[in-house]
């Protein structure tokens, strides 16, 4: 079934909120979300900024300990001008380097879908020139995390949340692992494009059109967030400092392989030194983001012993 | 001027060390390298291990507070195999889970450098279809430190050392900042292929053939390592922990854009915020090691004010 | 006036839940709490494990914005007998060391409060003299988060929580950012001692009598939990890594000393340069905690230039 | 027998120099430090700045492997004034605080030996009442690293270096990893006193008289600085992030708990818990010093078995 979803009120925690919509596995839903400000489609504050969620949706059947798989169909900017900071956040430069914002913090940028490109609206002479190519993608999204806790969308985990990971276009799906009942996913913070680590604190951000399915892998838990491409596995880990979510998005993809591909702990590590890739997501927001990739391309090559 | 240069000893420290060889400005040399353990293109034990280091060059003209650049024209495994350990490292797994190696720590490769891959001598069933492809690379290559230090090829800082970055490969252009007269560089520690972050501690460990160029800049200062391929340009930060690695590397990058294109810091953090990407390069030795990196394809388009 | 208070339910998350009583600023309450599994002063689980917390309390007159003062008169173990874990953390040791927890996790210690004196109820010969003096506290205490959060008592932040801090004995005064109306007082997690870090993952673990006044500091705002003993002020900062938890704490200090006493930045870091004091409260929970601490016989020196 | 000592010259870096003086196991020697800049007990620029170290020192009969014990029996200022820098280092404080240094970065204390106090030069009303306590001891001194290496005198490692330690006062002995023939002991940059953390990145900078006595423990190794007072034995942990350092004092700790004592690492792992101490020496440094320490009070309890 597809459901067309118009959201009337937006969360900035992700917690146990009451749901907005109730649907069942293999569900697709249209919806929109606002901009990290609250900004929708036509410019107007609809909500508190700090990335306000579109949701939460309640899955049906999806319980803890199961795995709830999210498939973006199409994540598309629906208006015609972004905005970011203009300053490298202090967490990414040496400490001696002076990095102040200037009063006037937001800078302008025009988004155009069809020529699927970004320039800044009032631009330098020397950046005049410049169009970035648009690789749309939401920047917060999750599922309810565990103990009844309810966390603000500056932040992540392992139930998801601001990960600011420029991966997550259309055509990727994401799974999360479920802590409660209905798993109650959240989606919003959309940037029309990024560059790694979300180095000046955002990407350009926007609102969007998005349309997904959802499907529920009952008994199939996970740690982490995991997500495919075409290409990729991958996993991703959400802690402070950077080594540590590299350390989670590693020893997820480690068990992975062991668990779902049937690699031995040695056979799993000769594969992933000489071919694992890492991104780092964001290193701006209080949990930093580092996701663990390995081509498929790789991994079809590997036999599973019982096969 | 070509000098071919065959090593009669090999250097486990990166310092003040008499120099092997006087060359010119724009000389290039054609030499060879052991792997990390010392072992030569027959197999044989040549050095000390812990990435003994042939040279150092000295470079006529190079002063402190100049630039050499190193231009790679070939990196070439000159035999046909290669080692690596066989279990992931304890600083990219969460602590808790058990990752000891077992005795026999060494796994041998086969090196088939006319079809451009490598695969495990003995694999395993599940691994037995496993075939990467080669990239050969130096692991391990940098200058003489400044202050009259010597410090172990285990580790890397601003003259470079054991980075470990699997983007160094031939065809790239490498800058050093120079501290002592004729610069003093030394290279070693050949990779035939890596992962990101050399997670289980090694590459594919092989000794190498290698033909590189230097030239200096006179009077161009410059406080990490930076390079150029065909399309990039990047900055190698070096440090523990990971967020002072990419600080570092972040850093040069950012005085890069400003001192040599000629960008305000405004429109330096516009542009790296959203084009800028990072390769972690490695997260095993006692100086991790991160990748700044910025497409030429962006920064043709940004004009110096003043042309 | 002095309140009585016997709990009924615990939380295991510090947010925004209903009070339990409705007290008035300069009111006490004499009250108790269980230990961090939730087993009572008669060894009766109570509550569910991870530190259950008693309240919260509502303070009358307590607005976002201002600061709540609570003064501890008595922290008391109201049960002869502890418990802790055997084993230190992975987090306090080098990576390739084992500390594999032996499947029998708890270790009993007596606690006898008329000596003040806790010892291994089933010693090994080595330990059979070991005494250690009681300085009973309570671990995990705090307010209501910013913006709605409701936070596991695993973890800590500026509205306190999961410190594990030994020095927040009775006879302490800590300081709180108001966050929502009321304030929201929680309280438990009482340990009968412990070492720096709390480097196995638990202090002796004890239900407790505790007795304590709260107070209002009506436009006083604060960022971090303060506190003051007889002879020194003290911030604390929780966070990863533990860099991280020195700079909030001696940020919070070096505020304290501008805002507070009247120095100019230059004045407080001439005085804390050669007069702090750290303190590593915990090393092992999702938020590390450090302490920065400074004596009063320092502090009564320094002359306000208004004064 | 007992050396008097006059330094000629001074290196900026620990390693495999030339002996200044060759001295037996149990020598004692008599000598000078100049201060962190090279000022000597007139005032006098003596040496290059960069903790200019005294020594080295030969002590016959060190071989790698054994261990080298110093003895300070005294840590004297031999001038009437230090100096310090005036702001927080920015190691130290939240990112987004600016502790820029003023152009005029040195502050100048009087050192009153006699009175066994220091105060401002020139204070500004405010501190012209602070009187703080000396507590002299060495910012930096250790012996050669391995391999050959040459470090410069900024940084520390397995082999002592610039700790800046404040617990390392006169009445304490110090216990060194020797890796090279003579152990060569240099020692350097004195502090009249320090708070914690070196957080201003100086102590009370000053030269010293000194005299310290050697003795050789053969066949004794350890992997990291150990030492002694009255009341404490301790472990020194120098490296990046602070965690790491902490880890490193915290396992040579536990080897001493085990291998000296004869505890099992659960017996140890019960004493450290309760009962450890820690001191952040430095958080300025390149390596981060954190210190382990355990009373001898509670040691003295510890039976070996075997006894």
């Amino acid at each position: 079934m597809i459901h067309q979803f118009i959201p009337q009120h937006y969360f900035n925690t992700i917690g146990n909120h009451s749901a907005v919509l109730m649907i069942q596995d293999r569900d697709t839903v249209i919806t929109t979300t606002v901009d990290a400000r609250g900004w929708d489609n036509n410019g107007d504050s609809a909500a508190t900024r700090g990335n306000p969620m579109t949701g939460p949706f309640y899955v049906e059947g999806a319980m803890p300990g199961d795995t709830l798989a999210v498939r973006f169909e199409s994540i598309t900017p629906n208006r015609d001008w972004a905005w970011t900071t203009n300053m490298l956040a202090p967490s990414v430069i040496d400490p001696n380097v002076s990095v102040t914002l200037s009063a006037s913090d937001i800078v302008r940028w025009t988004v155009d879908v069809e020529q699927g490109v970004a320039f800044l609206e009032d631009p330098s002479p020397s950046l005049a020139g410049l169009k970035l190519p648009l690789r749309p993608f939401l920047g917060c999204f999750g599922v309810a995390p565990t103990n009844g806790q309810c966390i603000s969308t500056a932040t992540s985990g392992q139930y998801g949340g601001n990960m600011d990971y420029k991966g997550l276009v259309a055509g990727t799906t994401v799974y999360f692992p479920v802590s409660v009942e209905g798993g109650l996913f959240y989606l919003g913070d959309g940037h029309a494009l990024q560059g790694d680590g979300e180095i000046i604190g955002t990407g350009l951000e926007i609102s969007m059109d998005v349309r997904f399915t959802v499907s529920v892998q009952k008994g199939k838990t996970i740690s982490w967030p995991r997500g495919e491409t075409d290409t990729h596995w991958f996993c991703i880990g959400n802690a402070r400092p950077l080594e540590q979510a590299l350390q989670h998005a590693t020893t997820e993809m480690f068990r992975l392989l062991q668990e779902d591909i049937g690699l031995s702990s040695v056979e799993a590590s000769l594969l992933l030194g000489q071919a694992v890739e890492y991104e780092i997501a964001n290193m701006f927001n209080p949990a930093y983001t580092v996701v663990c990739k390995l081509s498929k391309s790789f991994l079809s090559t590997v036999a599973r012993i019982d096969q």
